[in-house]
């Protein structure tokens, strides 16, 4: 029998959820999970819901092929595989984000490859796949949707921070929401950032020795960003 | 003798009126309508005032000409033509917004297509017409002010979704309220990404199939778009 | 001598202040002035101070030299100049706005000529002439301080609604508080609008007699924007 | 024995910590420290903190060689060698920021030179280094982390009032506070209009002695935007 997740994990889904809204990651659509912590084969993530309206009610307990521990009778997002075949592929992720920052759009659906112009986005030296779903599915409507698709989408991400997905949006993971979430953040600022120094000329991007580099030296940031971002989301909630 | 409409349809004008503020879609001027729900030959929309401004008291019904049903002593919309004409070309549209969202008029006036560049947005791939009001009055003021130019209008939206009007702003339709503030908003977000991939170099676009079969699935989500749209305005309207 | 200026008129110019911070044209530099409604040899703006502050006792009435009629003992603007040789040459101007909005800048300094995008802002239409300051003064601190800059700059405005100032900003003027602000804020969202635009292709701008029968049809609509740019300043205050 | 430092000083760097954020200068990262006023030999700034959230008791002084005066048992910036090394070549310097404002970061990757183009940013004339860590540390994690960084990037600063960092940010120093808060506000504001100036076409920057004297004119204005930022930030914290 599976123990209760830590209400502290559970917490912090909640305001990751809100987290990512006010940072304009996600608006109605786009959601975040994370790996159980007491039951590597199971997930929790909020039932059908705009990620700014989840509150604790809203949390659900999945398994990895993405069917719900118990029924609630309500809808669940139908993109709920990328979740779970992720972390069935990917043991050491524990957090997984889907959204479709606007940023990151353009990159999904032109030759620019996203690269890091700056240490904040020193994860992306690991490379940035971009996921066509046609080349599994054929005409979709785009949504990851089933089981198979989900999949497909974990052999494209492989173990990298996140990838691109053509005509639909991203999806980040991370060791811990924070890495996730923080991910999320920095990978749609720095496509903002390239997006404007492509128009400008040709662009110097961190060598691959600075970008890992930078990327192990920002894993140890996380709680200063994440300090800042829950106090912004407490404070509107007070207003 | 006509019954009164619904009160849920009015509540629901008047948050559309708000949310398309709030999200940037219409400043002081642009304007949303709906059709009557008990009389499909009278639609109803505000006297002329900024849509955020809008109350319950200021809600006039009008027929398909675009004469209200009962004169209020105070100005309408001089384009309200715009409304009467589309819903009386076309039965199954039941709400009309007209807008300047900021990102559709470079669209307008060049020669980009507006294209759908992800699955938010497939509503697109019908194919955006652009209204010239010079082939049908030559000099204005770019105004569609009279039944004529409102029924020039309406034949050049015909069933599509939306038309781009040059040199000042847009139309959108919709099945339902929340179907045409759904398409009004993720339009100029299209515009917006769009312009952006442009400049990046070549784009490439949702599939016809893709973009009809995102259309079909994103008709299913507008009451989560909803929920969040509304709680935001009712936010506002409480601080 | 002369009587005290309408208090309804003193009204509308502290409000316009603020409404011309909160709609991003003014940030701390940036000011707004009206003739004085009983004696138009008069004109009041308020003293040296960030528009977002001014309040009724900020104001002060200047003569068309732009002496104060009153010694406050406070610093003035140091380009009231703009104002006063402005109020002078053009006997039909009752207010103008003198700012640095951001969109406007790179059109003072760039060959692209700032031209009607669409009917918002017609007003266009009339030609916008670019003030070199160097013309006049050779090297200077870019500033209007001298009644003689001053005049320099109303004789490159004449009778036309505004002027681009190269490396520094723009004048606007109205018939009005309204149509001045009117005026400012439109000519900002074309100058992003054509900015945008440009970089996409070829232009298609309002024809003449477009322009000015938009101009024209514009200016019975400064009721319909004050008042929602007046609750947004007040809601502001409240909060 | 050093003196403490004048409370208004100290109260003037918190708010400059909240000020910098709310002016998007910073987000969780980035800050600033002024000069100890009693003790040139010390600075004072922040313990490792967001901008936003600091408060008085945050504050801790250091030495020129960045150790802290009396240990505190948390956490310093680990990017502090940015200011002690500053302080310690250029004594007429009394505050630094560091941060990563987004509109500067693309010219620090590619060839465009950050110059003046309008009077606001008159200091840009003075020439804008660009520090490139490599040249002095080869592959790094960009991180200005020891003295001897510090003190290259203090060599490459020279006695100017800003250098852009490849890769990561900029550093601004001022005379005060005051003066090193506005010259990183409006260095932002200029690389945002420099961008969409030079996608327009060739750009007339200031000249020289044009970019002087607005800079001198400048150094009298900073109590009029003080006065503005200070206040938003006050707002926002009764809010």
């Amino acid at each position: 029998m599976t123990q209760t997740a830590s209400p502290e994990l559970l917490r912090q889904l909640v305001i990751a959820n809100k987290i990512l809204y006010d940072q304009g990651i996600v608006d109605a659509m786009g959601h975040i999970s994370v790996r159980h912590d007491k039951d590597p084969e199971r997930y929790i993530m909020s039932r059908h819901l705009a990620p700014a309206l989840v509150g604790d009610a809203d949390l659900v307990a999945f398994d990895l092929d993405s069917n719900p521990i118990v029924e609630i009778g309500k809808p669940y997002y139908s993109e709920r595989f990328i979740h779970g075949e992720i972390y069935k592929a990917q043991p050491a992720v524990i957090s997984v984000v889907h959204c479709h920052a606007p940023s990151l759009i353009p990159f999904g659906v032109t030759k620019s490859s996203l690269r890091p112009i700056y240490h904040m986005s020193g994860f992306l030296g690991a490379g940035v796949p971009v996921f066509d779903i046609r080349g599994t599915a054929g005409m979709t409507s785009m949504l990851v949707r089933t089981p198979s698709l989900g999949a497909a989408l974990a052999r494209s991400i492989g173990d990298k921070p996140m990838v691109l997905m053509r005509g639909h949006g991203a999806t980040m993971v991370g060791g811990s929401i924070q890495q996730a979430v923080y991910r999320a953040i920095y990978a749609a600022m720095n496509a903002s950032l390239q997006m404007q120094a492509q128009l400008m000329g040709e662009v110097e991007f961190l060598a691959q020795e600075e970008a890992d580099l930078a990327a192990a030296q920002g894993d140890s940031t996380y709680h200063r960003h994440w300090a800042l971002w829950e106090k912004r989301v407490r404070d509107l909630e007070r207003m």
